[in-house]
């Protein structure tokens, strides 16, 4: 019936971005143009354009904390692309629910340990590419049409062939030096100054919801509270609290906890649990 | 007749953003995925996600300057919420043209000033959250869902109760010392460097579209010149204008008045009209 | 066959929007309201809204590596706009593939250059003004409505009157000083720090894609790395590469290299051709 199917008439999957390319300049809108040029019906949803020029850890974490929210069948696209035009390969990976399309150069590692079955493709058909394909935006040229047509309905095994070797990040993982006492790693500072860091529930066993009796031993502080929000906490007051990723992060209500700290990316710091 | 209604398959209301998330982060993007999931054919307009965090005041007075200049039905969600996962209240406003989605922490005063009548509702029903629900990210978890199911037509008594008693803010009043002598405050400062003050037409009675002849003392500085345009002063030339919002400010001809004045929010100034 | 028809509903063409407006404020969120408001089925696209206010000259380059992109019928929008308020005209350009909108201030420059044939239209009927008009917020009161008519079908001719005088900016242009000895300079800067140039491949007589062997004198260096892609060089190397614009640019690999070489935009440079 006609007048239901209005309702909801999108049969193309949703479109999303994620760059290192910033807003100030035309990157993000030509690649939204070429998508739309090739699929009129296309919708494209920026996730960040905010990643530091050539971070591919951070593009990592960002898609993992995002992914998952969207729904089944979305084109995840993510350009960070430091070798681009370099014999670094294009890929697609296919998951149950989801397609990501990158440059190979581990951006995706987060999607290869959270999502089982799997397939990479290698892209290949120059067809689906737009012409002439620069060597410096393949944003534009390899990825974003890629894209309109996958969303067009483009099978995978047209676009390229299979691989099984992607390149895989070493991400910094939560080290047990002894019993009780862990070393975890900051991977990344959000824009309130919340800390976001690698160690997740697993790490911390026993935790389901809660947080065990810790302490957080970071540049030369000992953090002790246990939140469940940030208005627990008096006003600047540094806490621990499972963040909405899934993360422990060390936050401070209304106020940056990486300022307080004086923290940085990448810096480690020791958890010791109370017995 | 199906194929004219094509031309305008809107079944769905427009959502708009205004957030204190920045775009850096992966927040703005997850919460349209969220939207996108539970009503696919919504479309989410940014307002802004450049609001200062925590500042309840800005966010206030963009969405003043914002929410009319949409369509009827349109479902505005603001989340600048600092009080996150404590016992603050998530609600829904309804307006004769307008929804409003917010924590109730006074976000919303100007609303409650403008539109009348209006029936606020605390979001009770958690079956609109997201599961599992955390305490530190509701506008993925709690305003992006809600709204995504009013725009699909579920009304607010279902979503929460009626209630009488939302927190409004205290936003600074222009002070009438003696006969012809204001005193106004700063608001808010623009990307262009302009100062939007609290003064409005009502304050300068008898100004209908002009400005009566006055002087602004601020920052040691008395500013006589008034404009209708920012073209009619010299380069640099600080004036006084009515802004685009209704209010008046204190302006520069490509140059930031915020700048060549040394001015800051919250700076009061004073304003003698002349006789 | 409305069945087939609903795979592409868009009987509205694109709007894109190019603004100094930053994202911080309310200005972009409010055009798209305004847009939306008369043609509810538009889709409105951002190219940027960070150019530096005020630079028509940054603006003209951002939509020359943009607006070919867009699919056929797209409305180009531009609002960098010095002079709002002021006698300079609102305008219209239709080309065979495009229109644009923007204030008669040069911004669209490098549309007269390329496009042949064009039509220029003054804006002048008012009825499709937002009304009451400011005249500091153009972009809300004429651009965004008169975008939205003409993507609702209001012909050109309805909305003014044609004229032969549109304002053209001056663009630097490529210097020849002797044979084999150009003067060219620094357009741009981008996010990533390339410098692009004003120097197209017409300028360098012969190269069809690849560069000639020569030696771009900036800042006391001498550069003569001549790459395809940013991976060919060494980290931090500097180099020259034809960009994703089609122009000149100054490159490092993984770094900037605005911040190495201390350039600066409009900054001239000499190229020297080996013979």
């Amino acid at each position: 019936m006609p007048s239901r199917r209005l309702i909801r008439p999108r049969t193309s999957p949703i479109i999303t971005l994620t760059t290192d390319f910033g807003l100030r300049d035309h990157f993000v809108g030509v690649m939204k143009g070429v998508v739309l040029s090739i699929a009129p019906q296309a919708e494209v949803v920026d996730i960040t354009h905010g990643i530091q020029s050539h971070d591919l850890v951070e593009a990592a974490l960002v898609l993992q904390s995002s992914y998952s929210f969207f729904p089944a069948g979305t084109i995840h696209v993510v350009v960070v692309d430091p070798g681009v035009g370099s014999s670094r390969r294009p890929i697609l990976v296919k998951t149950v629910r989801y397609f990501f399309l990158a440059p190979d150069n581990g951006v995706l590692s987060s999607i290869y340990s959270n999502e089982q079955p799997l397939q990479v493709y290698h892209l290949t058909k120059e067809k689906y590419f737009l012409k002439p394909t620069s060597s410096t935006f393949h944003g534009r040229d390899i990825f974003a049409p890629v894209a309109a047509w996958l969303s067009r309905g483009v099978t995978p095994g047209k676009l390229g062939r299979k691989i099984s070797d992607p390149v895989r990040l070493d991400l910094p993982t939560v080290r047990r030096i002894r019993e009780g006492v862990l070393v975890g790693t900051i991977l990344r500072i959000d824009k309130f100054g919340n800390l976001i860091t690698n160690v997740s529930r697993h790490d911390l066993s026993g935790a389901s919801r809660g947080i065990p009796a810790l302490s957080v031993n970071l540049a030369k502080r000992q953090i002790r509270k246990i939140c469940r929000s940030y208005a627990e906490a008096k006003n600047k007051e540094l806490f621990v609290i499972w963040g909405s990723s899934g993360l422990l992060e060390v936050s401070a209500n209304q106020a940056s906890a990486a300022e307080l700290l004086g923290a940085r990316r990448n810096q480690e710091f020791r958890i010791v649990i109370k017995k």
